[in-house]
Formats: C-alpha cells, structure tokens, sequence
C-alpha cells in the first residue's frame, strides 16, 4: 500500500511517525530513510532510536529551502545524498527479509525540487508497494505519484502560528 | 497552545500521536484522554504503555456511530462517559504539577453530537491552554473552536482505500 501525506499543513511527518508507532505496537519491522532534517534535531528520533525493530536513515541534513540559490556546490552535495537516499531504499527493498513499512520523509520535496527522479521511484515502488506499506510525505506530491497511491491525505493549513510571528517551538515542531 | 486536528481524511489522531512521541522525545510528560476507541486496540497503545512520562485514558470505547440510534440506554451512557472524560481533564488541569502536553482524542466528534457541550469545554481551555499544549482532534471541529485554537489542520482525504471496498488493516488504521 502506498500512503502519501502531503498539503501546506502541519502532521504530514508527525502522523507518518504516528503512523510508525502504531505499526511497532503491531510487531512490524519499519524502516525510515529521512530527508533534510539532521540525525538528533527531532523529539521523536530521540524516542524512535530506543527501539529495536525500526532502522533510520538521514540523508542531506539541510533543507534546500535553507541554502543559498547561488550556493552550487552545496546544491550538488544535496543531489548527492538525494541520490544515496534512493539507494539505500533500492537496498532495503532488496532484502531478503525485508520492512513491513517503509517511510520516506520529505521525498515529495526532493522530486519536487528535482534531487529524486519521480520515474525511478515509481520503478521502485511499484515492484515493492503491493508486498508492504510506503509512506511518503513531504509538500507538493507530483500528481503521478497521487495517481499511483492508494492512500492520499492532504494536511491543509486552516491556522498556523507562524503566521502571528510565532518560532517553531520544541516539542510542538521538531 | 490549543492545536486541532480535524477534516474528513486519515491522519487526525495519528498526527497526535506523533506529536506525543515528539514530546515524550523532549521529556515533557502528556496525558491522553482518549474517547470512543477502546483500551487495546491501539497499535500505539501498547507502545504508549511502556512508557512512564504518559498517562492514558479512555472513555465510551463504543464509537457513536457504531450505535444504533434506538438504542436510547447505550446513548445515555455515552453521554455519561463524556461527562467523566471531561471531569477528568478538569482534574489533570488542576494538578499542581501538570501536564506539558493533554491529548482530547476525538473530542470534536463529542461535541458535534451533543456529549460534551463547546461553552464547558472552552472554559476549561482558557484557563489552561496558554500554559501548556492541547491538542484535540476528530472530524467537523465546530467553528468556535477554531477561532479560539492557535493552529488548525484539516486533515483532507484526497484518497482512501476504504472507496474501492478495501476494509481498515491492522497497522495502519488500529
């Protein structure tokens, strides 16, 4: 089955990691390959790491969003961990014994930005989502990928603290 | 900090619950009062009970919807275990030492039908939400809320499985 979460709103990674939660309650094995977040940034990392039964990757620790346009060669740096990211999923879905979960934080926004490209990850996933669980999320899900999900819920911002001038609070947004 | 999670997609509660797990990940300690959906359903909920910096609990296992509106008993007592719901989240207010972070777990569903009245439960948020965060979820949050809330979702369903006769699955739904 292939989850997307996507829109402007807040809950699109918090519920995936719900999401994970309520699958290690169930005995499943999850895998998460992370995007542009940094390895001990966020709360639920710190919990997530305490538990055997799911492996966790990060790949391009920035968010494009945070790097100067004109900054190429950090810009080729994060193709290149977008592109390891992609491996390492070819990898986890070539195991033997493989995930019951899959989730793919924030790749809506490297196929948006052009770091993943969305036919080699359709490939992957469509020879691996009728066998297991994938959850992507991230703004801006390409309407292909909406067309082959199976699941699509779109986190729409009615009301955002930011918006007062409000920062990012620890335990609330990371 | 009052956050609402609501709208007709998937996501409202699971989102939640990755929000505890962020804070949990953060040391603050969070309670769950959680309506219509038993106590051991939950995948998280059994993952939620190894922890010590969480306190769990539920009322009304039976959800509205499952009952036959006939049945004018099982109504009434629905209606009783809301009213228990909200006492104890009186009482979790109350405490000296109190909570960082309360969860009303399908409190805007209680609302809608008329078991837990908006003017009790605003009074009890006012005096409380500007020292910690509630977070309160479940489809149609009446629009008083939203005004009163500082960060509104609306969790929309673009797609769902559930449309093509696909019944919920454990790990992913419970």
């Amino acid at each position: 089955m292939l989850i997307i979460n996507t829109g402007n709103g807040k809950g699109k990674t918090t519920a995936a990691m719900g999401q994970i939660l309520r699958a290690l309650g169930h005995g499943w094995k999850v895998g998460v390959i992370q995007l542009f977040k940094g390895k001990e940034f966020y709360g639920e990392q710190n919990v997530f790491k305490k538990f055997k039964n799911i492996d966790w990757y990060s790949y391009a620790p920035k968010h494009p969003f945070c790097i100067p346009v004109k900054n190429k060669k950090v810009l080729i740096n994060v193709g290149k961990e977008c592109q390891k990211a992609l491996l390492k999923l070819e990898k986890l879905i070539s195991l033997k014994k493989s995930y019951d979960m899959i989730v793919l934080d924030e790749f809506n926004i490297a196929l948006k930005d052009g770091f993943i490209k969305l036919n080699e990850l359709l490939e992957l996933l469509n020879a691996y989502a009728s066998k297991t669980t994938i959850i992507i999320t991230g703004r801006c899900a390409p309407k292909a990928l909406i067309d082959a999900a199976d699941l699509v819920t779109e986190m729409k911002e009615i009301k955002h603290p930011y918006n007062i001038g409000i920062k990012a609070e620890e335990g609330i947004e990371y």
